[in-house]
């Protein structure tokens, strides 16, 4: 690959006039920079990110890790940390297995974003003891380098299932995300938490936030004639998944069946009849959290931050 | 950063030792080999990727470059890639940006997907030069190391022109997404092509491929009563924007007004009543040019890939 040696040698100047140019330091005029910069182009140059890491120690890239892009969920999310990133002059790219986690004690990127059940916690803790600045989505994990920016899924879910037992339903069936999923829990416990205290009978089905695993958790509810029951989808897909279902079996759903869902994803309000969903800013929640993370870049002070969640009955 | 000397120093062996044993060859015992991973674990040390680089000469990294991550539309497209990458044993990391554009050259990826309108065409040529693999899904470009996998805008854009044309529509409108965008202009190109060889009266009216400029077309439509309107909506979005201008203002959606669509996103058949949409597998788009990239660094050949759209009446 060319360097900054050979456009020096091509142009005649010192390497450190090279490197004034392609910095664009005020020590070479404007007529050498522009002589520099179209050899440097014609010789197909191209600058290297880790030398200049070394000098400024940034490169301005924080990476945001997820498990998986399935579901509406992520564009939204994704482009509010995006706008957000651009909005603070960092670029943002997302990643996605176990080889791209070595970007960061690289210092090819400034901190990380983890919204991914798969990356460990040993891990994390590993990097946090480096001092590199991470804000995870998906647990909570007390370090100085470490913050949270997490839902308040316990506000939004209890009343969502309030809503049910307030039209009386004689059954609260909750169907579940994967069993180690941090929102998953924290909406389920507080969804048992309201059935209990007002004496409803509740049973948990476990799914796995897609839409096939709503429908076929149809599948697995015992539902008697004259009864009414509530169903909480722990997600929006499933929600759907759940409502397509009653639909096809011809159960009267909005009447002896009531669905609730977490998310308010685009088509529940087109359902008939709606679904109505515990719905929070996606597209905040992912500003929040590269707000919060480049503040710890800056090493400035930063909270753990809650993004509020919201159900309208 | 604690580098193999350092724990050559600290394990009392040589450079060349700790080098074989973090590399896993034969050539160090088991028990040498699990006492350097210790201690090497101890003192936090981080494999160099890419002193790795160096010696493989790959990292089993792709990227793609997105220039936004609004909509329903790239969840699908991202997972297609993301599944397929796993498939093969690589790995996929989204980007968006000009920075993380020199991890190709810095050859920390093996080469990259583009459906990127900002990503212009000279630098893509230049990384093309020196020989890097680059598939791109949203321009035509020919060059030896330059692959493209296109949607087939044409075949089912002209359906679904012929679709309304079949209908008895008076006039055309066609909203547009941006104009340098390349599945805009195709499938603008083939309903005007449709709606002129059955001398059916046709107006562009431009769009940015959102909801809301969908919605404000329609404040753009010179609409008369007693004649019938087909509106071709050159993706989903601004197909769901146009459908909710629509029945707001009263028109007889479905009768007077026609709405055809683009990308079939899981909302338009939900909608009353729902909108046809032209289809395609954007998860298999995604795989085929993961697939086609993958071909590219092993050095096959590779021919340019055509994804088949349909459209159902």
């Amino acid at each position: 690959m060319v360097g900054i040696r050979d456009i020096a040698k091509e142009a005649n100047v010192s390497i450190s006039t090279v490197s004034y140019a392609l910095n664009g330091s005020a020590r070479v005029s404007e007529g050498t920079r522009e002589r520099i910069l179209a050899i440097a182009n014609e010789m197909n140059y191209i600058p290297n990110l880790a030398g200049q890491n070394l000098r400024r120690q940034k490169t301005d890239i924080i990476a945001v890790y997820l498990a998986s892009y399935q579901g509406t969920f992520y564009g939204e999310l994704l482009e509010g940390m995006h706008q957000k990133a651009v909005e603070l002059g960092l670029e943002l790219i997302v990643c996605s297995g176990k080889r791209s986690r070595l970007f960061l004690p690289q210092r090819l990127i400034d901190g990380i974003l983890v919204l991914d059940v798969t990356y460990e916690k040993e891990e994390l803790l590993k990097y946090a003891d480096l001092g590199y600045p991470i804000v995870v989505l998906d647990r909570q994990l007390t370090h100085e380098h470490i913050r949270s920016v997490l839902l308040d899924n316990k506000a939004g879910s209890k009343k969502a299932v309030q809503s049910l037992v307030d039209e009386g339903i004689d059954k609260l069936y909750i169907i579940s995300g994967p069993v180690l999923n941090h929102d998953s829990s924290e909406r389920a416990e507080a969804a048992v938490e309201v059935a209990k205290a007002s004496n409803i009978e509740c049973e948990i089905i476990e799914g796995d936030f897609t839409e096939a695993s709503g429908y076929s958790a149809g599948e697995k509810m015992d539902l008697e004639q004259d009864l009414k029951y509530g169903i909480f989808a722990l997600n929006d897909e499933m929600a759907l998944g759940i409502h397509n279902y009653m639909i096809e079996k011809a159960y009267h759903v909005g009447k002896d069946i009531l669905i609730r869902g977490f998310d308010k994803n685009q088509v529940t309000e087109y359902l008939v009849p709606p679904v109505k969903s515990v719905s929070y800013s996606k597209h905040k929640w992912g500003a929040m959290a590269v707000e919060s993370l480049q503040k710890m870049i800056k090493k400035e002070e930063v909270e753990n931050k809650i993004v509020a969640t919201r159900f309208e009955n």
